[in-house]
This record gives structure tokens, C-alpha cells and sequence, in this order.
């Protein structure tokens, strides 16, 4: 049955230098995947060795977290890359990160675009297919986590890679499954236990409540949880705890 | 006997993105090793790309011409970067050029520090160590090439590394066989002629004239050749003619 | 009479660290107005100080030539930059310039966006605001040069800041007075003597001639010349020597 | 009488586009000098923008934080840097900051250097002298606030800049009143009723207690407080305010 077991991914080593925005050790305590910051959003070399270290000791699955290069904007600014440079670009971010997953004696295991490059890829055909060459460049065959129905969905399967479809508790969504694209009224769902429950009915239900109050089926293989703001570790604890009382197994997607 | 065969390396890949230096492509029908530039004092990834597949096209050797973080300075300004820092930004490199060496049908097959860090390993052993120990995260057990009698070669022999020892032929070197130090007078042979007949002499005869004109004993393995001035290219030419005539074997490292 | 005079623009310092681009030199031998490259696209704090030398040695005029922050990408990756950072950055970019132009006895006299953000604003509102904004930021209130009808021009105008409008003498236009977009077959003017003689007929006749063959009405207070391909400084002599052949005064916009 | 009035300043902006650092609205309620991040080791246009504004609302002065092109490191990392390169990077970043400083109706009024390089011009005359004619290219004549004694101060006299001294209530002194490096044992002062005590003696006294226990002389007409550790704001304002129970003016230097 869909939904008898999850995956919570988050993102996790994002500071920079001197800088640091995720709580890394805590994070890893609760999530069964960690999507790694590569250097181009965030992510310095020493950081990236430590997080895979601490992720390897927990049995964490380690993502390449891909992104346009983009310190200063910390990925959230689209960018027009030509689909050759993006490509390498995100190939360079894997094998960079392979390194430091191996000496920990594990492997990236999957790779999910960041922020801007995220949002580009559910709908821009060139820069999903430009993210899927990279992913194939950079060989191992990784699954791409991201929105089922995404073009960058669709273009890994003509390629031939595996996808992990992944939902959000809190996000709204709209009737046909989408997003509510943020920005709008409601578009994130700021209560923790209305967060918490729809975790529950994702993974146990494959379904959540639209924000105009109809059931919609959301098939999902792994839920996002935000890793930046206050609280947040708490509230990922919170629905760990909870579905694993309703008997969802949380585990890394196979 | 010493000198029957010598490996021609070259420092590729120097450009980033609308910028070139190096004329990549004729060098690599000339050398036979590529230190390929990693992304921190140039080379972006579609340059990576473009190099490793040339370079394997062509049989000539990848390896990962590493460097201090520094994009405005070119890897020239000598930087106190903490060891562990450094130790991650070397393996970070040599991960991102694995990816494609690999996907050109290729591995990265030997490390060579660039510019100031290259300098700075000679004498400094906690850098030195970090290279080292950057290269052994990265797996592979990889050669390091750098000048013999370098804290570089010293550290990487106690951890096991193989090293290569390089000479250059357009530089001076003094009574001891150590490099007179650039800027000071004399330092660099600019007759192209000059340039030739040392590269034989080393080649051949393990031998080159000092700047105070005793013969000194200069064993190396390979000769680097300088791809980023006027002429560069002609001069790579006529050297390894120059040994071929001279019955010398061009041809990478073992 | 329109055409009587006509300003030569130029992008210069187009540099960063050891990359050059642009033959600075000769260039400012030939233009009226120098497009210094402020540190986002290229151009090193060095190279900055050493252009404004330059620049103010020969009377030539210094813009302050600002960018999206995109060194990989030399500005030329439309970026989606929230308003409030691009509007800082622009006054950020004219700010560094300034201090380099004082130093030489000049001043920083006109801003002209770069690449992508050039033609970003050309039609994008809310940028070409952010651009306008960062004008006025830096005070003075600085000409911006661009293409006439542009959204920047018309942001420009309602913040009561004066616009000089560019023609291109080596790009196609539309029927309409709009650019031929680059990637469209013969959108770039490549023979020398069609590009001499648009120039002429641009200064002195406010007109040009569509690639569908009709005559356009192109009014322009100055040219923009292109520094950066082979034979560039060449043809830019040769353009300013015939429209001095043809009477047109080569001056600085006032 | 020395010690009547002091200067408190503080680095002030030190996040970098999503990153945070230093808590800037509440120390701006306690120092009267802002070290202003101007963009090389920290700081954002975006930021230094907020931060002018901010501290020119306050009438807390306006300083430049000049650093080592070097976001990775923080500034921390001795650079060497050629002479024409450094007093360059140094006028650009002051000529930025300028125009938000300008922008908030106040000026940039003296230049502090950061990290790596306030360490390197303490002793270092090429260096120092690379930073003060940065300051003249910037023009202005800024004072250039820093350790007596340092061969900053040095070579700003010589150059006709002022300067202005600073000490440290939180860090140890030798009996010749230089600072205890860090890295040694006893460096930092950590107990904060300690901090506050030397805070007084040295704005009173012009004297401090040596780590071997004698009293030394150091004359400052500025003392630093650290922003980016937990604490420091309540420590900052607990200094503020026993100095001004201690009969001290806080006031900005001349």
C-alpha cells in the first residue's frame, strides 16, 4: 500500500565559509535522506566533508543538492544557463560531493535541484533535460528527486533514470495536485500541527486537503522538510514521531 | 637509464567562462600529460568537459591541476588556508574533474598544486600535509607531480603516494639543483633554442647548466611546458621534436 | 541637423585577474565614451583603476557599464534579481567606478546596463525600475544610454533622469526600428564596408536600412562599437575615420 | 584628559546575501562607530545599503570595513596580495560603501581593515602602505582606525592621514602592550564583568592589566566590540553603560 512507508528528506549543510543557516547534527537525527549542498548555493568543501561524515555515522542517505551558481542569491534567482554549461554544472556538483560521501564510505545516492533551479525544472524542458544530462554525465544512474509530473520528471524517464516523486506538508496545494506557487495567500502552512497531520495523510493516504478544501491524491516517496527557519527542527521531530505512531515506516527510499 | 623517456606536461583548461588563456587544443597534441584546471583559479565546468574529452580523444594523461580558492588572483596569491580547509577544497577539485575524465573514458591519473600553492608546498609542511591528505580523501592513491626534494613529495611518500618528479627547462636553476626564484634576475630562459637544448640535456642526461654555469643534476620524469605565452605553443612543438630527435620516448608517466 | 555629431560608445576592462578581453589600449585611441566594466561581469578593481587612467588621459568619457553578478556567465544569463539587490547592486557598481574616475581627475558621466540586464530592460518593468533606482542611489543623476523605447528609458524619463539613445551599426533592425534578436539569421552585421556605411548613415541621416530592405528611422546620440572579436579595434578606426570623412563631429554626448 | 570620551565600534553587515551574522539593528543602538562590510569578506549591496541607512538614522558613524577579496574564508586568511592590487580592492570597496552611506545622507568617515589583513598590516609595510593609498585613491583623506604602533599607523602619518587607535577590553595585552595572539592561551578575556572592568580602565585610565598582571599603558581613542558571538549585544550595552556610569562619553571619535 502507498503510504505504508516515507522518506523525510531536508536540506543540510547549506551555510558557507564563516556562515551557517542549517542545524546539521540535529537535522540528521530525524531525516532519512539529506539533500547536500554542492558549493554553488551554499556548501564549502570542509562543510561538505562534515556533513556526509555525520550522514554516513547515521545511516543517512546523502542527495547532491544541485544549483545554479549563485552565492550571493542562494540559488533563488532563475537564470538563463545555456543548457551545455548547466549541464556541466551540475555534473561538477556531483562529483565534487561523491568524494566526500565516499571517504565516509557511502555514495550520493540521488540528486535534487535547489531553490530557482527546482522551480525552472517542473515546467522549462531545456534546463530539465540540460539537469538530466548532467545527472547522466556524471554516471551512477541517480534517481532525481523532485515533483511528480515536473518536466524534469519527465525527461529523466525518456533518459531512463529512476524518479522519486516527493510531496510538502507545508505547502498548500492546488485541486489538479500542483503547488499554490508561493507568493500567494496560503501558499505555505505555517501551523505545526495542521503540518504535522498532513504529513500523516500524505504518507498514509497519499492524499491532503487542497486549499480550497477538496481531497487530492498526492503520491509521494518522500516528504520535504524545511531545515531554515525557527523551529524547524522541532517540528521535523514532531513529524517523525508522528507517523511512525501511525505506523508509517520512515525510511530511504529504495 | 634515466632520460630514455620524459612525460611533457601542460597547465590546460585556464580560461573561465568568456575568458581563454590556454590554446588547448594544440597543446594536447603535444604533451603528454594535462594538468586540467579544477575551478578555483579558472577552468569552469563546460571547460572541464570540453578538456577531458579532448584529452582523452587524444590519449594525453587528465590530471587535477588544484588550487588556493582565488579566481581575481589566478591561484597567485599564497593564501593561509587552514588544513583542513585546504585538505577538503583539493579533494572537492579532483571529484569535480573525475566526473569527466569518466565520462570521456578517462580517470583524473595524477594531482599537480597550481601557482602559489604549488610554491607554497615546496617548503610548508602543513599545507603539504593538507594536499596530501585532500588527495588520499579523494581517493585512488593518486601521483602527485611537483619538485623533487618538496615538502609535497616528502609527505606524500609518508603517506604512501606515489610522486613524479618535474623539471622545467625555461627556468634557472642554482648550484643545488633548486629553482632560482622568479623575479629574481635570470630566472626565466626566454631563447626558445636555450629552451630545447636544456630539455634534451634533461631528458637525456638527468643534467642541466646552472645559472652560474656548473652542471647540475636534475632528475625528473617529467618536463612542464608553459602553454599561457606568446609562442607557447610553437615552443611545445619544437621540444618534443627536439627529443624524439634526440631518441628520447615522449610519452606520460607510468 | 540629427547626425551632425555622433558619440562611439565602447565596452572596456572587460578583463577579471589574469583574463583579458578587451584591447583597452587602442579602443580608447578611437571612442568617445568608455563602458567600464564594474567588477559583476569582469573587470578588476586594478583594471578599473587603470582604464579610468587611461580613459581620462585621452578625454575620453567613463560610463559605468553594471551587471548582474555573474562572472562564470559574463553578465549574459538573464537572472530574475528581486528588485531592492539589483537596485543596490547598480549603486554599488557606479560607487566602486566613481572612486576610480575621481581618482583620474574624471567622473563616472553615464550608466549602460550590461548583456543579459541590457536586454532585460529593454522590455522588463520592474528591472529597468530596480536599474533606475540604483541611479539615482549613487546620485548625480546619471544619463542612461540604451536603446530608445526601451522600458529603461521610459523609467529613466518618469524619475526625471536623462536617457541617450544607441544604434548598432553591425546589427539588423526590424522594419519597426527594433533589433533583429540575436540568434535569427542575420541579426549581426559581419562585412566591415556595410558596417562603415551604416554607421555614416545612421550620424547623418537618422536612418538605416532593414534587413527586409526599407529605411528605418534609427535616431541615435551615439554608436555602440563592439571591443571584443578579431579585427574590433580595426574596424572601429576605420568607422570613425569615415564619419569624419562625412563631416560628423566625434564627440561625447553632452 | 585621556579617557574622558570614548569611541565604541563594532563590524557591523556581516551577512552575505541569505546568511546572517551580526545582529546590526541592536548593536546600532549601542556603538557610535559602524565597521561597514563592504562586500569582499561579507556584506551584500543589499545590506550595506540597510546597514547605512540604519546607522545614519542612529547618527552612528559610518566606517569602511576593507578586506581580502575572500567570501570562503571570511577575510581571515592572510593573503599576499600585490601592492597595486590591494590599494586598489581597498578604494573600490570604500567607493561602494560611499554611495550608501551618501544615499542615508552621511559619508563614509574612516576606513578599518578586516580580519587577515588588520592582522598583516600591523606588521606589514608593503601591505600597509598598499591599504593607506588605497584610502588616498578613495580620496578624502579618511582616518584609518587601528593598533598604535601598527605600521598601518605608521604609513598613514607619513602619508598625512590620521588615525585613531583602538584597543580591545576583551583581548589580553603583553606587558609592551601589544596583543597576546590569538591561538595562545588566555588570548580572549571571556568573563564578561572582566570585559566591562577593562572597558573602564582603559577609557578612564588609558590603562590596562597585562596577562602577567602588570598595569600597561594603551592609549585608545576607540574601543572594538565584538558583534558575532552569543551574548554580544548584552554585553556591548552592559559596557556602554558602566562606561557612562564611570562619568566616559561615548561619542564617535573627531
Amino acid at each position: 500500500m502507498t503510504g505504508a512507508s516515507i522518506d523525510l528528506n531536508a536540506d543540510l549543510g547549506e551555510g558557507f565559509g564563516r556562515w551557517r543557516l542549517t542545524d546539521d547534527e540535529r537535522l540528521l537525527s530525524v531525516v532519512t535522506s539529506a539533500n547536500v549542498a554542492c558549493g554553488f548555493h551554499a556548501g564549502d568543501a570542509a562543510t561538505m566533508r562534515r556533513v556526509c561524515d555525520l550522514a554516513a555515522e547515521r545511516g543517512v542517505r546523502i542527495g547532491a543538492q544541485v544549483s545554479y551558481r549563485d552565492l550571493a542569491g542562494f540559488g533563488r534567482r532563475a537564470m538563463d544557463v545555456p543548457a551545455d554549461e548547466l549541464a556541466a554544472e551540475v555534473a561538477y556538483q556531483i562529483g565534487a560531493l561523491e568524494v566526500f560521501a565516499r571517504a565516509a564510505g557511502a555514495r550520493v545516492s540521488y540528486v535534487k535541484p535547489h531553490g530557482a533551479l527546482y522551480n525552472r525544472v517542473v515546467h522549462d524542458g531545456e534546463q530539465a533535460r540540460a539537469v538530466v544530462e548532467g545527472v547522466l554525465l556524471a554516471g551512477g544512474r541517480l534517481p532525481l528527486l523532485g515533483l511528480p509530473g515536473s518536466r524534469l520528471h519527465g525527461c529523466a524517464r525518456e533518459a531512463g533514470l529512476p524518479v522519486v516523486a516527493e510531496a510538502f506538508a507545508d505547502r498548500a496545494y492546488e485541486a489538479d495536485g500542483t503547488l499554490v506557487p508561493r507568493g500567494r495567500e496560503g501558499a505555505v502552512v505555517h501551523d505545526p500541527d495542521t503540518v504535522v497531520e498532513r504529513s500523516v495523510s500524505i504518507a498514509r493516504f497519499a492524499t491532503v486537503t487542497s486549499h480550497c478544501g477538496r481531497a487530492v491524491s498526492v503520491r509521494a516517496r518522500s516528504l520535504c522538510l524545511h531545515g531554515d527557519t525557527p523551529g524547524a527542527v522541532e517540528l521535523a521531530r514532531r513529524v517523525r514521531a508522528r507517523l511512525e505512531e501511525a505506523g508509517v515506516r520512515v525510511e530511504a527510499f529504495a
